[in-house]
C-alpha cells in the first residue's frame, strides 16, 4: 500500500483519473477506468497494463489477493464513488492502458490464447462490429464472441467507445480476453480480413444465404459482419462481404436485435467448426 | 375521432390510465399501456382487446390508417407524455387488456398462429423463464422466441411483469404475438410440460448435455427453461427438468447473458426443428 491516509475526491490524482470518463480524454491518454473487481482482475492478468487501482480501504482488504502485487491507491468511499458509475460501486477501480492492437496481418493469425480452454481447432472466427451505438450491444458481442471462442474482435466505423464503463461492464471481462482492433472505415477492415484469407459473412436480414442451411460455409475460417442496431449494415458494405447470411425468421419478429443476432451467429460457426 | 378537443393531463380519463405505469394497477384491472405505433399496431391486430387508444392530434392524421377501426381519444403533448415512458413519445398510447392465457393443457398445444410465415413442422416449442428479473430482458426472450417460431412462452416464478413498458417495447411487438401464459410458481409450469408430454431442457453451464452434440433432443417436443439474469436455475427446478444442457463456453467468458443465451439455445431447436 502506497498511501497510508485514503485520498478524497478533490485529490488531484483522483480529479485526473476521473476526467478519464469522457471519451476524448480517453482517446488522447490511451487510459480507461476498470470498474470492479471483474474488470480490475481482467486488467491484472497482464499486470504491464494497469497503472493503477483505486480501492476503498474496505475493499483493498477485501480483494487482498487480487491486488497483492497491483499499484493501489487507497480513496475514500466518496472519492471512490466518484470514479465509478456504477450504482452500488464495488470498491476498486483500475486506471488501464488501451488494449486494442494494430489491424495488421497479426491481428488475423490465430495463436493459442492463454488459459483459453476450447477445444483444438485450425479455422479462424472474428467479427466485425460496423458502427454499434449502444455501449451495452458492443460489449455483449464481445462477450459472446469470447464465449464462442473467437480469436479477435473489431469495432469499426462510427462504433461506440471500446472503453465506455457500459461496454467495459457488459463484456463482463472479455474486453480483457479477446483480442481488439478499432478501426474508423469499415470497409477497411473487411478489405484487410479478406487480404488475411478469411471469408466474410455479413449477417443480413435480406442475405442470400440462409444461416440453417450453411454449416460449412460458417464453420471455415470467417469473419462475421454485423451492422448498426436499428439499420444494419449499408448496402455497399454488405456488397463488400463474400456472402450475407440470414438467420430464418420463423415466427412474426421482424427480425432479432444486434447482441442475439450475434449470439447466434457466433455460435453457428463455433458448432461447425469444433473438430 | 370521439372528441373533437384533445383532453390534457389533468383530465380524469387520461389520470385513470397515467395510473397503469404501476404494476399493481396493472394487476388489478388487467389493463396494461401499449406505447407506441408498433404495440398498438399489435395490439390493434385483435381489436377486442384495445380499450381505447390515446394519440395526439398530429399523430392521429400521420397513423389515420392503422387508427382507422380504433376507439381514438385525443390527447395534448403533455398528456400523451405523461403516459409514455419514452424519452421521445411518438404520439400514440394504447390501454391493452391483458394478453396472458391460462397455463391449462390448451396452452401447450399447437394451433397454427395466425400470419406465422414459418416453416411446416409438427415439433412444438415453448420457453419457461423463472424469476427473470430485467424487464428488458423478458421482452428480448419473447423477441427471440418469437423470431424462432416458438408455440409461447411462460414467464415463471418471481419474473418481471410482462407489461412492463420496457418488456413491451424491447419485444418490439412480440409481445403480441407470441401466446404467453404466467405463474407464479415455476414448478408448476415445468410439470404442466412434462404432463403435456413435452421434454424439458433445463438451459443451464453446469448441464450433462452438450448442445453441440444434442441436435435430436432439441430438435424434438421441447420446453426450454431459463434462470435468473445472475443466479441462474435453482438446483431444484434443474432437477425437474428432463435434460440439462449447457452452451459450451470456448473461449474464456464464464457464461452468455440471459437474452443471447434463450436466443441460442431457441434458434438450435429451430434448426432441428425444420422439415
Amino acid at each position: 500500500m502506497s498511501n497510508p491516509q485514503p485520498l478524497t475526491a478533490g485529490n488531484s490524482r483522483v480529479k485526473e483519473a476521473r476526467k478519464l470518463s469522457r471519451r476524448s480524454v480517453r482517446s488522447e491518454r490511451r487510459l480507461f477506468l476498470a470498474d470492479g473487481p471483474k474488470a480490475v482482475e481482467g486488467a491484472l492478468e497482464r499486470p504491464s497494463r494497469v497503472v493503477e487501482v483505486f480501492a476503498t480501504p474496505a475493499a483493498a482488504a477485501e480483494y487482498a489477493d487480487l491486488l497483492a502485487d497491483a499499484p493501489v491507491t487507497l480513496v475514500d468511499d466518496r472519492a471512490l464513488a466518484s470514479l465509478s458509475d456504477s450504482v452500488t460501486p464495488a470498491g476498486l477501480v483500475g486506471v488501464v492502458r488501451f488494449l486494442d492492437v494494430a489491424l495488421n496481418r497479426g491481428f488475423w493469425q490465430v495463436e493459442p490464447r492463454v488459459g483459453a480452454p476450447r477445444a483444438v481447432h485450425s479455422d479462424r472466427l472474428f467479427a466485425i462490429c460496423a458502427d454499434v451505438r449502444d455501449p451495452g450491444n458492443a460489449g455483449t458481442v464481445l462477450r459472446c464472441a469470447d464465449a464462442a471462442g473467437a480469436d479477435g474482435v473489431v469495432l469499426a466505423g462510427d462504433s461506440v467507445d471500446a472503453y465506455n464503463p457500459k461496454t467495459v461492464r457488459a463484456s463482463v471481462g472479455s474486453l480483457f480476453h479477446v483480442p481488439l482492433a478499432v478501426e474508423r472505415d469499415a470497409s477497411v477492415a473487411v478489405r484487410a480480413a479478406k487480404d488475411a484469407g478469411l471469408t466474410v459473412l455479413a449477417a443480413d436480414g435480406g442475405g442470400e444465404v440462409d444461416l440453417f442451411e450453411a454449416d460449412d460455409l460458417v464453420g471455415g475460417n470467417v469473419v462475421w459482419l454485423f451492422g448498426n442496431e436499428a439499420w444494419g449494415l449499408p448496402p455497399e458494405l454488405a456488397e463488400l462481404a463474400d456472402h450475407r447470411v440470414r438467420i430464418p425468421v420463423l415466427g412474426r419478429a421482424e427480425s432479432l436485435n444486434l447482441a442475439t443476432a450475434a449470439a447466434v451467429c457466433l455460435y453457428a460457426s463455433a458448432k461447425n467448426r469444433r473438430s
